[in-house]
């Protein structure tokens, strides 16, 4: 049972959520309406391991920061958000040097700090010297528009052309364990922009870290839409090609749907127009050339 | 150096937090204004680790509980406040049976529940088999009367009565590992019906988490005043003698300070006075008939 499905079968007996969330869980972020006032709070969290996350016995700086960022990505994800705050609970292993869990804060404070949230809470545990070193980081955001709506995965309509920003691919050497992944910079101006300058016509969003093709079908499931990618129109990063790259993961690009016009370029990142959604019945295809193929068929969206 | 003194090094790097904090770290939660309208959102995150927290090997449910009633404890603490919703990060060791993971996400879910506060989101995180079980939970809250504030660590003034809910000691056994803190009632009634009964006349709050007289001490620095704690006040858990209980932790139970009249019994909770509170330079003295020693000297409180 992986994560995904365990998660949402633990979500899903939440029969009766009180009328203070206005998004559930299963999004990138939750939404909670506050009791007085119309202020939306969203929330998110979002862990990072060290051997998993980033490579073993590397500067603990990157693991604080890679966790921020992956919380920020969610953040970009709902378009018409800013980040807030943050806090970071540390499990440290027992024998840690203290410079090793400064170290750790430093990336996740001056990270969040750089986006303007302060961290603002969390706690230190000393676990076994045999544990992983793992900081989970919550994420706290406001609305940028309180009069505009947030941007969810579930309402993407048939009609709508699909886009990613940046490029697809080659974000983890799966040698080294480097990469972009551990510095990259996180979508939210360009979400931001997207929600003011298309405003309705902007109708679903999501961030790629599971891979492209898991998280398009992630849309189409959510929106019971049938999204067609064209494989030879995803933009690609040097030196890979679309299969693999739409199957790689933690590229923490922006994929999303929209109708009307999109800007090719907006605040530097480029935008690539990458396939279509019509009605259907929430698959995921893999267009090459006249040939068509459920992504589950073809393997690169993992069973859940 | 200890997770005190280091998350406060960290935490005064924060030179200048946003107008958005209207409490920064360090307190039980921090409270952020939002943008728009007078809403204010509380939060804090605290983890629960097997082997640390609870007994290794146990059932994974009592380690989801207890890491969400130790934030629902801050809650209480800062009185005028009630859960709104809670998020949770597990790692999991890898080869645990997904039963266990069940267990432990009900665990969370349902005693977030019972205090109104839906699981609105989390990950997972599958690491070393050697790495130790854990759920990091953050807990965001709203005021219960949104004219009124909350109860900090930092207003306790001079003349007023020290005081505490139930018991204190024995929460922890040492040889099992067993006890209260696995399954306590976080005193959220009673601290809501106190900032409603006392009003402005309720000054300072804490949960008592690190011991009392840490606690209590907590309460001085930040409040910068001297607390003289009367032992022989202090309401001890049968069996348990008030200088070991003292410095026991884990009692879950609430400190407060308040000038005037505080009833003995509230929400069918004992509230015993244990001291007072005087002008001085942020100590905890602990006063056994005509001998007063400061808290530090006598190590009962942990150097920080």
């Amino acid at each position: 049972m992986q994560e995904f499905e365990l998660l949402n079968r633990v979500f899903a007996l939440n029969a009766s959520l009180p009328p203070s969330v206005t998004l559930g869980p299963g999004d990138d972020m939750a939404a909670l309406q506050l009791a007085t006032g119309t202020s939306t709070i969203l929330v998110a969290a979002d862990s990072a391991v060290e051997g998993v996350h980033t490579p073993l016995g590397g500067d603990a700086y990157d693991l604080g920061r890679k966790a921020v960022l992956r919380n920020l990505s969610d953040v970009a994800a709902m378009a018409n958000a800013r980040p807030l705050a943050v806090l970071a609970c540390a499990m440290i292993p027992k024998g840690t040097e203290p410079a090793r869990i400064w170290r750790l804060f430093s990336g996740v404070r001056e990270t969040a700090m750089t986006w303007h949230a302060p961290l603002v809470g969390g706690d230190t545990t000393v676990v076994t010297d045999q544990s992983a070193l793992c900081v989970a980081v919550t994420i706290l955001a406001t609305r940028v528009d309180e009069s505009a709506p947030i941007v969810t995965r579930a309402n993407a309509l048939a009609g709508d052309g699909v886009y990613v920003t940046g490029s697809i691919g080659g974000a983890w050497d799966r040698t080294t364990g480097l990469g972009r992944h551990l510095n990259f910079a996180p979508r939210l101006e360009v979400a931001q922009s997207l929600a003011r300058l298309l405003g309705t016509r902007l109708h679903a969003m999501i961030d790629v870290s599971d891979g492209l093709a898991q998280d398009l079908a992630h849309i189409a499931r959510a929106s019971a839409v049938t999204i067609d990618l064209e494989l030879a129109r995803v933009p690609v990063a040097p030196g890979w090609e679309a299969r693999l790259a739409v199957a790689h993961g933690e590229d923490y690009e922006l994929a999303f749907t929209a109708v009307g016009e999109v800007p090719p370029l907006l605040e530097g990142v480029p935008i690539s127009r990458i396939g279509t959604v019509r009605a259907g019945a929430g698959a995921l295809m893999l267009v090459e050339g006249d040939r068509s193929q459920p992504a589950t068929d073809a393997g690169w969206e993992h069973a859940t």
